[in-house]
């Protein structure tokens, strides 16, 4: 199966990031032929400083060898460097109603809120449909959120495709399980409310964190409920299955203090990604390695990008048939 | 200066096309350095038949050809030949409000006249101002309806050269001599209205056509009014200065037949357009000559684009900067 993702280049990751999408991301490549792109096109719309930008994009790269994703097993690349994707939007434009993108949840929670929306995030949609169409992926695992992308994309390959002949293959999501990963106030971790983890933080610092992560008052010798607490939340995620029931019945027969918790999630958490950090400098140090796999990735995307649009564009005519 | 033009391939040309705007372009390849495109791109948000649109885009090139455009002198290219505009348009679309698009008065003609617009027809003014900026134009010829699109683009040119840096040049619009063109009914010459005098039309039929001008019912020996004339309106556009002099002049003594008007008429025009007949002929027995020419005038707009493209992806940050 041809698998498809886009990964935002949205900065320092955290476990949020990594339980939601960056595990299964790498876990896909094992099985699959991967298509991941690190999406700067679309990252244009809210991140307007090139500096920022070019050293969020390489971030990510760093983030996502360092966590395992093997560019011999995975198509990974920049997304400008297969620029026929903004090709394909536009003739996806030209077969789309505007009431289609009117009607996409994100846009209108943007409107809701009153804010100014530009062009680009209004037209989301189509070079999503874009970058996924053109390389005709079978696959895409997303978020709830991100259903009706697919849905659209799929309407999208479907208008084409009746107006003109078969070129585009219906994509389908595949819904990321949904694991709740709480932060350290117990809200849904997400750098935006302040209460993440990163996946490579300062050892000390993160240590503190970790051991700051909201609990109830329940006393140490009482019995706890396991799917309440956000310390077991995460200790789930990080641990062994077994090592994960054996705390799970810790909780339920009461002597456990939150603290001996946090304190081996600590010890995990060094185990799994603090002893990373080494490996990721070592990546940081290699920034032209780095470039030359993502260019390496692009040409092969390219490749697939540059078949596909041959065939869109004999198919609607923008290209003199005998030639 | 360097003058952009897109080129609607919409059917058999007619005099109010070519007096609006080819006569134009063919008259600034002199002092000039032209750019046209013939803009298929475009013409997917409502031609979507692929060998129509195959068909249209090599019959304006033969107009053009035969008419005098001259490939050694202008820029002559597909629309599809650079890609790289859709790219741009991308972009742009990441630093222009949506309230900008929706205010353009084509786009609410259309919804005003209840009809569904697609995403492209929305779209439309950020793939125009692509096609002018991306060859950083300095003068764009256009009709009174297209001046909103060209104020539209210097916007945008302002809106990303204050977001990243000064990358694109203010392209100034070019009015169009505002002239009359009526067809054979009285009214504006168009296609749609079925009154148009084709540039390469059968002899006899256009004779005929011709001899069918809508005139009024002042006897032979009254003096008439030139201005209220459909025939002297043609003659006027058609015939040397001085000979229209003297049409007026016989206009106003009085003595003169509508009929004697509209002869003279149908002989100019064989001898403008109707002697090119041959010539169009001519052309389009060499369509493989006229393929090497656009892609010869593809691939040297594209070079220009490429390098203005290259400036424009580093100053929003999508290429690693010692690349």
């Amino acid at each position: 199966m041809r698998v498809l993702s886009g990964i935002q280049p949205s900065g320092a990751l955290h476990l949020g990031n990594y339980f939601g999408a960056m595990k299964q991301h790498i876990e896909l490549q094992e099985e699959n032929e991967c298509f991941y792109f690190i999406a700067n096109y679309h990252s244009l719309t809210t991140i307007q400083d090139p500096e920022r930008l070019r050293e969020l994009t390489r971030d990510v790269a760093f983030d996502y060898l360092t966590m395992g994703l093997d560019p011999e097993k995975v198509i990974f690349f920049r997304h400008s460097d297969v620029p026929e994707v903004t090709e394909l939007a536009w003739i996806l434009s030209t077969v789309t109603g505007k009431g289609l993108l009117e009607r996409a949840h994100s846009f209108k929670d943007k409107t809701a809120k009153g804010l100014g929306v530009n062009m680009g995030l209004f037209c989301y949609p189509l070079l999503m449909a874009a970058d996924i169409l053109i390389y005709r992926s079978d696959v895409v695992p997303v978020g709830k959120d991100q259903v009706q992308h697919i849905e659209m994309t799929q309407d999208m390959a479907g208008y084409f495709n009746q107006t003109y002949r078969e070129v585009f293959v219906r994509p389908e999501p595949r819904l990321n399980e949904a694991f709740v990963v709480p932060g350290v106030d117990g809200q849904k971790m997400s750098k935006s409310y302040g209460n993440a983890i990163d996946l490579f933080g300062d050892p000390k610092a993160t240590k503190k964190r970790i051991m700051s992560i909201k609990t109830d008052s329940t006393p140490v010798e009482d019995p706890k409920d396991p799917a309440q607490c956000n310390v077991f939340a995460l200790l789930k995620l990080i641990a062994e299955p077994e090592e994960a029931r054996e705390w799970e019945r810790r909780y339920r027969v009461g002597g456990l203090g939150y603290g001996q918790a946090k304190k081996r999630l600590a010890e995990l958490y060094e185990e799994k990604f603090g002893s990373k950090r080494e490996l990721r400098a070592q990546w940081a140090a290699r920034p032209d390695d780095v470039e030359d796999i993502l260019r390496s990735g692009g040409r092969r995307a390219r490749a697939v990008a540059q078949e596909v649009m041959a065939e869109a564009r004999a198919a609607c005519g923008l290209v003199t048939a005998k030639h």
